[in-house]
């Protein structure tokens, strides 16, 4: 929960829910041993996932201390990873990829001092930036007491939509959500929700969802 | 003006005018002699322009035929030169900022061969990346027959605006426009719209833009 000054005038001293983002790397590699020269080719698309956290969390000349991205790392060699990116804690985040990518790769390090155990514990590895063992089931659970909205391109237009500011956003990378993951979101009860009539990238998914709440003040 | 096919069914078959971004890259460099290894620090934040073609022109497995984006590079050593991105004949354009640095790097190097003069032609330098001498004043004499906005976060909110689709969209990149530029702009009779409370970067603004029109078909 947040207490700190929210960029939103409306959300000044609330104590509320962080605006959240979960986003499923499907192949993005969970060893650190790639190369920042070539983020989107030696990686399993981890450039989506860095573009994301820059969505996510980055404004003009600032952050957006009241919001938080969660990435699902699904690829080789040791599945599932996830890092928790906290706007409110952040530190060295920068817009550009390889910079990122580098704090990622910090972290995909850090990860080998982890158990084998998914569900586990969290450990930082910059300030900001956490990572664990947790697979997609495991980061649904953090938020049992919180809608979840599954942005899809046959749901319901986001601007006619009742918000909170306290829904958790679930996204997928390149490619869809696979049937499995689908049975998951929809088993704890997700809202599906369209942004608009064209397909969009993920990280530019984000910026109209962060855009509608700012308007809403929520 | 556009013949293709668009991605939006209510503008398929019609000639119109692309969807058209001018960006002003205030430090970016007028010079191919930058490494790809860190295009944040040694360009003149030439990344903050990639990633403005990237949102101007990319959607989900595809690129917007019917949009374009000039970019008015005013950096030492040799400014000013502007370059236009056009989705109709683009190729070998991906997501990562690399890859598209590389692009611009060799439209600076095709540039070397214009004369110094203003206001030149354009010379192609891959598929779709175009190069000239033009200056933002140049440019904006492209559109004469064309409403110009400026995105700022003063105007009044974009929603509430009628929109043809032909519009020319003005932004600036991570410093303001200079009161010269502001001056050849507000002469040239540009409305000043907003796309909502909250600052954004200059690519996030963008998508925004793109959304707002793409709800309209237009």
């Amino acid at each position: 929960m947040s207490h700190k000054k929210s960029l939103n005038p409306a959300r000044v001293g609330c104590p509320m829910a962080k605006r959240t983002f979960v986003v499923v790397g499907h192949k993005v590699s969970t060893a650190p041993d790639f190369t920042l020269d070539d983020l989107a080719g030696s990686t399993g698309r981890l450039d989506i996932l860095l573009r994301a956290i820059h969505s996510a969390l980055l404004i003009s000349h600032g952050v957006r201390r009241d919001s938080e991205i969660y990435l699902v790392l699904r690829g080789p060699p040791d599945p599932p990873i996830t890092l928790r990116v906290d706007g409110e804690k952040v530190r060295y985040l920068n817009p550009d990829e390889r910079s990122t990518g580098a704090l990622v790769r910090q972290a995909l390090i850090k990860a080998r001092k982890l158990g084998s155990e998914t569900g586990s514990e969290w450990m930082e590895s910059t300030p900001g930036f956490f990572v664990s063992r947790k697979g997609l089931g495991d980061v649904l659970d953090l938020f049992e007491k919180r809608d979840l909205i599954y942005l899809h391109e046959k749901g319901e237009d986001i601007r006619g939509v009742d918000l909170s500011g306290e829904e958790v956003y679930l996204l997928s990378d390149h490619v869809d959500f696979t049937p499995e993951e689908e049975n998951l979101i929809e088993k704890k009860g997700a809202r599906r929700i369209s942004l608009g009539p064209v397909n969009l990238h993920t990280h530019h998914a984000i910026i109209l969802v962060h855009n509608e709440l700012d308007r809403r003040g929520v």
